[in-house]
């Protein structure tokens, strides 16, 4: 592992980091923060993935997450939301190729040798992590912002027992139905659609929910809305009396204003599951 | 005056404008967090000034800010560091020209026509401000971080009565002695080291200090200590007997991560000298 940069922040340390990933064919990047607790010991670790278009960088400069972390003593992890460079195939929208991993294992050419990123998020780096910081693997919980959040809802679902809890800020909510899904899915899974199920936050709600706390911020003014279809997977929580709060957020939109607004409240949410 | 964006935040609403700048000889932008106590009536306004390279963009999406001035219901602009455009004269370094104003009047070619960020930071803005926003002209502090962190100074020791308190980030504390400050006032000003002084924290300490309550972080690690030499400042500000607290942060470099780990602290004591 390479280390990009070290600053010290709210009494922790806010780390980027470089690895060789196995299952991305190439080097990775990440951003780690890393509470002052952590001298001490193992501290639990939350997972905060990005949206479309967005590095590691993007929540770790603007979320403001660390406040929060450092109060609650807990590490949060900000991977890349895809494989990177010029060996790495893309596509010349935004929304499909680099930036846009959509957090599945890719089976279709040409992206199947490298968007693994389900695997990435869920094995390969967790593993790198547990082996080189001091973050306790049994206290683990999982958020993300829009492409971010529908990774976080549909990972979280897949491994009962590994997180204590799941946040999302405007996530993703029926890829499966929308062109914020189709697109993505057709091209990294293929056409059957029995395949896409799986990376389905709504339909994965209706088929077993989460097993512990589900927090759920959607801005009312998004200008995504239509695409990220909030009100399936709202109905879905319900049917399912999933242990669950979906909040509608009058006035706000997509951005990161949005998501730094109410990024207190979910690091708190996470942090009463993982100390409670 | 055009609005550029407007995004909820924080209960408030973090905008960015652009206008007509008559003393800078072109359009101007800005950021302007207000928060929703606005709605009532004017509230009071903290300037943050920002560094080299920086735009009206850094702090306002990096800070953090606009959680702690939402808390205590103030305001927050941020000012562009200079001119732009292609009709705006430039430097191919970083610290001179665009993105690198110093909070000066320039009298030297080619920048004296456009070069006059000190009138539009303390009168055109302002002025612009007052009139277009519910802003309490008699509750206004300021702040900076680096090149605006001498901004702050200097222009609060120079309007004894206007700014309640003033506070810095690792600012450049002794122009008139280091390369950050020489280089550009032989630029802006000229080669007489007179005109120099007026722009010189550690040299306006002496002659007058500051009216009010003081408040200057400076991280241990920084990386640019020598440029910044706060420990003449430092010993200035002893020498008056200055109200003030200098706080030399262990293991905090320059970046934005000090600047936002701080950034409370910062609001709280401006909060306190704006509402006591």
């Amino acid at each position: 592992m390479k280390t990009i940069s070290e600053n010290r922040a709210f009494g922790g340390v806010q780390g980027v980091y470089s690895h060789a990933s196995a299952v991305c064919g190439g080097d990775m990047t990440f951003g780690l923060f890393v509470p002052e607790e952590a001298e001490e010991g193992a501290v639990p670790v939350i997972w905060f993935l990005s949206g479309l278009s967005c590095t590691h960088e993007n929540a770790m400069i603007k979320s403001g997450a660390q406040r929060w972390a450092s109060d609650h003593g807990v590490a949060i992890v900000f991977p890349d939301t895809s494989p990177r460079g010029a060996s790495v195939p893309d596509d010349a929208a935004f929304d499909l190729g680099q930036g846009a991993g959509f957090y599945v294992n890719a089976t279709e050419a040409p992206w199947a040798k490298q968007f693994k990123m389900w695997d990435y998020v869920t094995d390969e780096l967790p593993q790198t992590l547990f082996k080189a910081f001091p973050l306790a693997e049994d206290a683990q919980s999982i958020t993300g912002h829009s492409m971010g959040g529908h990774g976080a809802l549909t990972i979280a679902m897949s491994f009962p027992g590994r997180y204590r809890s799941v946040s999302a800020f405007a996530p993703i909510a029926s890829p499966s139905t929308s062109d914020w899904g189709r697109k993505q899915f057709t091209a990294y899974l293929g056409k059957d659609k029995s395949k896409w199920a799986a990376h389905d936050a709504t339909l994965l709600m209706k088929k077993r929910g989460f097993d512990g706390p589900m927090l759920i911020d959607q801005g009312a003014a998004d200008q995504f809305l239509d695409l990220l279809q909030p009100e399936v997977l709202a109905e879905a929580i319900v049917q399912r009396r999933q242990n669950a709060a979906f909040r509608m957020q009058k006035g706000y939109d997509h951005s990161y204003f949005f998501v730094s607004t109410f990024m207190e409240d979910h690091m708190t949410f996470h942090a009463e599951a993982l100390y409670g």
